[in-house]
């Protein structure tokens, strides 16, 4: 009978409804069906990236999107700039390194964010560089980086932007075409609201120009053929079209809700959050804390897996640890998608009880108390 | 209220019981819980692989499952045999150009099997062989090639044997260890009963013995990253695991069934098929035809179009069409999972009622009586 509570920052919270949706008898995906499901979703795709492009459904993870455009987007002969500071930056750094693609490491600490000016310093310092990737939402240290201001950079140096968004895009603000970004990519599990299963990445015409100069060594992950069947609204392989109805379910439900109300959500759950967070006397990991997740950092006398074990084990609240050296040293909670204050006010609750359980001192109440009044506005 | 009755050799049915287990609340991946379940699901599949070996589960189709086992087993400096004659295994051949692997491709008509005898020539022509890659149930063209014999070849030559079972593992038999076999792929939306979102690999000692002889050039497909987590029951990325959690499920339901019971369940709707298609003065298409799915040529004077609009838009039975060149000639029923006698005589007289709106002559009847003889056995 306990309930888990996922404040993971992916898998997010599955609304029941949407559980449901992609519960419904199974049809054949070479129908019209699907085609027209396929298409909607393209649709409200665009709706959520604030793009003109055609967003593009992999089945797999965000990684096989990511690792997708990256062959497609970074080639041989070009050089790629992959900013890096945490978890995932590194990953798509390994992904250069295992197919002995050119690149420049950017490597920075753990929890911070990559400002406009020193990626500009980079492009100036490395004249060849042809691609900029890096993390919007660094989710491993819950990390913001200034994506608008680095597309500028790189739209002024005439390089491609290439952006994890995974928990970024419908989280926080992001405006591909607005901003000039050239590749964004996210996952089912985030803000979509849906278990984890299908990538999305959608890409601007100077992506594709690159794309099309080239055959990127990829044949699973080939762009082109993808592009290729979406003109008539089809997959290259077998699509997990059980979870592409899911997805129209759950974009529908953003849409009309409006995504800037549920950016607003998110931003308002992660300001609370902060709040209660200093109120208990706890930090915040990071530099730049972006809004999708929040990472607390584990104060001194407390254990770390205990306090996490007794989170889900006494309350069914599911938090992430830390990955990488910060493992140990830091719990997160989602902020994205399916989850609202009150959910959010029960998680600071156990947190606070879980605390005090390992005779952490703060003043009870102390943290719901700081989180209400900013989801109050007093 | 129109019912959909997926006849299509995959997506194959699946229950409405499966579905809701994939509907129950999700939790995350990194939990004992998902252990456990992957670690289930993997005993699971040794039964229905009949292998000591430990399939692995990608969150992908079965093309990716397949491009993994290829990226890994076919070295640039090696030599891979590749048999097609049909659409799948043209896909695979497609991977090896894509990749500049060195093959032999050998190429047989379109409902062509390939026998022990041909595969052992090939090897004695082309002495510098180090693995032969043939579809032992090739969906396309219904057609079986006979896997054991095959396998026995390449033990004799010391080359490695891997095989797409996509249409035969746990629809046809299939005896991994036994046989020899080094490579089996299959998804989950063929004999596994579920919705397409998951590929499945096993490989054998000798398969791992060449994986680990050099770096693929992959990223999200490479195996060695998959071995590493599955040593902790975990997989690399994250996870399709709502859908492993089904697979558990319908894994369950095939263990307690039995896959002896599932394979003659197979085989027997096959010939009982097989038989309305000889009693209506049809002709099924393969030389060598499958028991997972049975392909029937289009008589003259049937238009292939109509017949399967007239199928599916008046008696919701969907069935697949021909690929390549023998679109238009053939249809495809399939046999594999979750489908019955009744089911699929079902079938049989929505193919005598659509035929007849055509104008093709037979007795009324002769379809499914001929079924129901081979399923009473009399």
């Amino acid at each position: 009978m306990q309930k888990i509570r996922l404040f993971t920052p992916g898998p997010t919270m599955v609304s029941p409804e949407a559980m449901l949706a992609m519960a419904q008898p199974l049809d054949h995906h070479r129908t019209s069906g699907f085609r027209d499901t396929l298409k909607d979703c393209v649709e409200l795709l665009r709706y959520v990236y604030r793009t003109e492009a055609t967003p593009m459904v992999v089945t797999g993870s965000g990684t096989a999107a990511m690792e997708a455009a990256m062959l497609g987007c970074c080639k041989p002969d070009g050089k790629t700039l992959v900013c890096h500071a945490g978890k995932f930056g590194e990953r798509w750094r390994d992904i250069l390194v295992r197919f002995n693609l050119p690149h420049v490491d950017y490597e920075k600490e753990y929890g911070q964010g990559f400002s406009p000016d020193e990626v500009a310093a980079k492009l100036k310092e490395h004249g060849d560089i042809t691609a900029v990737i890096f993390v919007h939402s660094e989710t491993s240290t819950a990390t913001v980086s200034d994506a608008q201001g680095i597309a500028k950079v790189c739209r002024d140096h005439n390089v491609l932007c290439m952006v994890d968004g995974i928990t970024s895009i419908g989280a926080i603000p992001f405006k591909m075409d607005e901003w000039g970004i050239d590749v964004g990519v996210t996952g089912s599990q985030k803000a979509m609201m849906l278990p984890p299963g299908l990538g999305i990445v959608a890409l601007s015409d100077r992506a594709w120009e690159t794309i099309d100069s080239h055959q990127a060594p990829a044949y699973y992950n080939d762009l082109k053929m993808y592009r290729k069947s979406m003109d008539k609204w089809d997959t290259p392989y077998t699509p997990n079209n059980q979870m592409v109805s899911g997805l129209k379910f759950t974009l529908t439900q953003i849409k009309e809700t409006g995504i800037d109300n549920i950016l607003a959500n998110t931003a308002l759950l992660a300001k609370a959050t902060r709040a209660a967070v200093e109120a208990l006397g706890l930090k915040v990991f990071s530099d730049a804390p972006v809004d999708s997740v929040t990472a607390v950092c584990v104060p001194d006398g407390v254990d770390e897996a205990q306090w996490r074990k007794d989170l889900r084990g006494m309350y069914g609240i599911h938090c992430a640890g830390g990955q990488g050296h910060i493992k140990g040293k830091i719990i997160r909670l989602n902020h994205m998608g399916y989850v609202d204050a009150v959910d959010t006010v029960g998680a600071i609750a156990a947190l606070e009880w879980t605390l005090a359980k390992q005779g952490y001192k703060f003043e009870a109440g102390a943290g719901t108390g700081a989180f209400g009044k900013v989801i109050q506005g007093t």
